[in-house]
């Protein structure tokens, strides 16, 4: 399939790079940011354009959620097969007369950062099973694990995502302004974090809490709270031993 | 120093064996559960009893926070230094006429995991300077980081870390009930959530943040709690996202 990647970002950066490792041909990138284009052109030896729109089979769109709508108009080419990238929109966002469809890679990308493709989940939707086929194969070259996944599924996996990514990274933050405050060095607590993932790894998470709220000790809840002076954080510690103390009741 | 240590969980587990991989000698390892200090005992080639402590200069008691206060009371030597691993208590939960101390790993420890001593944190505190330095050195035999932290410090150390551990692994737990409800392989996040551990060691978790939160999305912020049927999820999602929220107006 000729396939062109609209969008310059992060998203677009690493779906250049892991379909040029697997030898899948990217036959543009086309965008609006000219510096970003042309490094990932260089990059990867793809063409790039942020004028003239080449006409392919298949266009990955790859940018913001925001943009997307308004990108996916660029597309006049009827007989196109056009994916977007993102984990909160349904397929119909995209605005012309071809066929649509979701191309999700599972993932939070920076550009520095080197990443293993064959680990990261893909999880995509067409209109019809053809389409699904091949963006199910195209993606199967990439990575082990391909799913499809309709718009409902999605959003159910952007927000476990949310959960297990965005919110322990600000779990992390919180926690860290709290080291902060004591001139406590925060890489002190990196071996308990990485301690913590690992777990998951073999056991059920549901089965590794461990902590004052599972164990039920409340001179340690009351002490903690008395201790916490910053009101976001005593939000977040209230609600959370809450939940683990139902989760366990 | 003649060296005890009390109690045959955990903690008194991994102690005994970073004693032993150090070639610290432990005279005896005390407790109430035979099978337990057997096994430790038959491991690491180390004395056990249930029923007669030995004299010592320096007992170690890693047993529950709950227990602590009995347990300090078996010790009648009155020239020994006494030290726990809570914590979340201060020295003076102890219950005895000797020198008072704390000595605390801070890692979450499970029985069959192999850990690298020389990375976990030991915080440590005593009542003079004399038993202050033992200590230290002791500490510093089995770690690279090993610091002072009087009982003040040591609660927010341990509020950290039940902010960046605990929570976290609550988050874990939630965001599979999440996947779960969908039949999705929670797998297929584990690759997410060592990216986003992986990145806090490069980058301030602060300046790490992702999602819609931080970006404002209310479009996807709404969607999401609409999706969401758990009461406790709902109230996770919604506390946590005002803290984003606030950290970054």
């Amino acid at each position: 399939m000729k396939t062109v990647i609209i969008g310059s970002g992060n998203v677009a950066y690493h779906l250049a790079k892991a379909f040029t490792q697997n030898n899948i041909k990217v036959h543009q990138i086309f965008g609006r940011n000219e510096i970003e284009l042309s490094n990932i052109s260089n990059e990867f030896n793809i063409p790039y354009s942020n004028e003239n729109l080449e006409e392919a089979e298949l266009y990955i769109i790859a940018v913001s959620d925001s943009s997307l709508e308004n990108v996916s108009e660029l597309i006049k080419n009827e007989n196109a097969l056009v994916a977007h990238t993102s984990g909160s929109l349904p397929k119909e966002i995209l605005k012309g007369n071809y066929r649509k469809a979701s191309f999700y890679p599972l993932q939070t990308f920076s550009k520095t950062k080197v990443l293993d493709y064959s680990k990261i989940p893909f999880f995509i939707e067409a209109e019809d099973q053809i389409d699904e086929k091949s963006l199910f194969e195209l993606a199967s070259i990439i990575s082990e694990n391909v799913e499809v996944s309709n718009y409902e599924k999605r959003k159910y996996i952007h927000l476990t995502a949310v959960f297990a990514c965005n919110f322990v990274n600000h779990l992390f933050a919180r926690a860290k302004e709290i080291s902060d405050s004591q001139d406590l060095d925060f890489n002190y607590f990196l071996p308990l974090i990485n301690e913590t993932v690992e777990k998951i790894y073999h056991l059920d998470p549901k089965l590794a809490q461990t902590g004052p709220a599972v164990r039920g000790d409340e001179r340690v809840l009351k002490l903690h709270e008395e201790s916490i002076t910053n009101e976001e954080q005593l939000d977040i510690y209230k609600t959370l031993n809450e939940s683990i103390k139902k989760m366990y009741q």
